[in-house]
């Protein structure tokens, strides 16, 4: 299933995931990719892959664990028991690849007003906890073969989302544990930017953490609620060409993945925004893997 | 003048180069930083000199050259005497540091609107071509005793600010120059987020290349113009205790501006503004510089 493109629930965000998952199919594709609300809003695991299975298709990753930084007990303990609950799922729904969101800084201090709590802006000890909940993660995650896949968030996030923000602080935090058990993943959203992502993809090519590849574009102006941001492949300005052939260069031959929240995107009727995403895929990704791969596109074939 | 505090005029953006100077003095300050625009409304960089003398300010930086992503050879020559300009005012205010914010991504995609040109993408090019423009601008520096400040932006503005992200790799853009003729600014908006902060900052220390400290904070939402999400210091999510800690520790001991665009603090009486800025850094940010330079401080002293 080289380079097969996958639809990231987060694209169609009005749509459940039966809704979701026949959309995909009707639009050619043979994989998605669901968030968690909607395993539950669909009854649970067992119900979901069989939604997915019914459509045709098979699940590239789950959408997500992750939200270890909470420094007090009973918040730790809450969010290891929904990690492993998602851990769960995954292996349940066939995805097998975890997507983890490490979380922000907790308690956040503008929740607080003027000076916060010194304790709460404290970024080194929020990603030592994260390494933490991993070391708790890990072994059940090997148990139900599933990959914990550590994703590296655009900076503008670290307060509040991810305090894992590079993928070579991703490949540290990885270091510890087998490949076959934590990965991380490239979303050219969140690292297009970084002065080191060739080098690190390179890295996550040859330590074989590289777990799956996710592409949309990086908008401007930054939307309302930043989280919204990301935009259809070429509509922003994202080089998709040297990101594409980095990935492929690295020898990653999985589905690729897209996940666009965005508010005029999500609005539309899925048909349309599986058939352009589809097209600009073909356009400005799916050659420059290919070529790098050594393949022959279609379109460079004729 | 260790850890002397300067007003930078982008915290008080309804004042000219006047009024700001006299209000920095009547807030008991004795620096400014001037932006280009004051520079020349005030009549240009010695009547400028005469106004920041008279007020009994000294200035710290100014603010800005760069610029140097364009492709086009009209652009780049008018980047290049646009700096010289910027080159010789920084020499006349006395101010002796230029801060360099390198530009974005040229020809924004965006604007083209759908699938932008390939080249304008090229984020690897664009930074080529910043290092060919610090090449022709270093010696001109040099002969004028005027220091370039390599500006990391934070990574929400390398698609149209600065394709320059990081403190590690503005460092490794000045690597090839002279420490007293190329440095780098560790603006803490900027750079509060990078996991490599502590060791980029202390390469910076021993590289001799750590020319300024500019404090504010990062606050959330992200503002509607992205520009002015910058905090007063305690209002966002830095912590001020670590990175001070870090900047005195590598050696630095000049003064440290505060920049702050921020609409509601913009739109305030400056008055405020400053006695604010005042408190929050006598509070947040110089306990933490006095201690790691093995300085007493008036509070702890008490």
């Amino acid at each position: 299933m080289s380079f097969e493109l996958s639809l990231n629930t987060g694209t169609t965000t009005t749509l459940d995931l039966r809704q979701a998952a026949q959309a995909a199919a009707e639009g050619g594709l043979a994989h998605i990719g669901p968030w968690r609300h909607l395993i539950e809003q669909a009854g649970g695991a067992e119900a979901s892959a069989r939604i997915i299975a019914e459509a045709g298709l098979s699940a590239t990753t789950l959408c997500r664990g992750g939200f270890l930084t909470a420094a007090e007990a009973e918040a730790r303990t809450a969010a290891l028991e929904s990690n492993r609950a998602a851990i769960r799922e995954a292996a349940i729904i066939g995805a097998n690849e975890l997507i983890m969101v490490v979380g922000g800084l907790p308690a956040a201090a503008h929740v607080l007003g003027g000076t916060g709590e010194r304790h709460d802006k404290d970024i080194a000890a929020a990603r030592s906890r994260v390494a933490r909940g991993l070391d708790e993660l890990v072994p059940y995650a090997r148990e139900h073969g599933v990959r914990l896949v550590l994703e590296p968030l655009h900076p503008m996030y670290a307060a509040d989302r991810a305090v894992l923000s590079t993928l070579g602080q991703a490949l540290d935090l990885a270091a510890p544990y087998p490949a076959a058990t934590v990965g991380v993943v490239v979303d050219t959203f969140h690292v297009w930017w970084d002065p080191q992502l060739q080098q690190q993809i390179r890295r996550a090519g040859v330590e074989g953490r590289l777990a799956s590849y996710q592409v949309c574009d990086f908008n401007l102006p930054i939307a309302s609620d930043a989280l919204k941001s990301r935009g259809m492949m070429g509509d922003g300005y994202v080089d998709f060409a040297s990101i594409s052939q980095w990935v492929a260069q690295a020898g990653y031959r999985g589905a690729v993945e897209v996940e666009i929240f965005n508010e005029e995107i999500n609005a539309q009727d899925a048909g349309l925004t599986i058939s352009t995403m589809s097209r600009r895929y073909a356009e400005l990704v799916l050659p420059h893997l290919h070529s790098a791969a050594g393949l022959i596109t279609e379109h460079s074939a004729s």
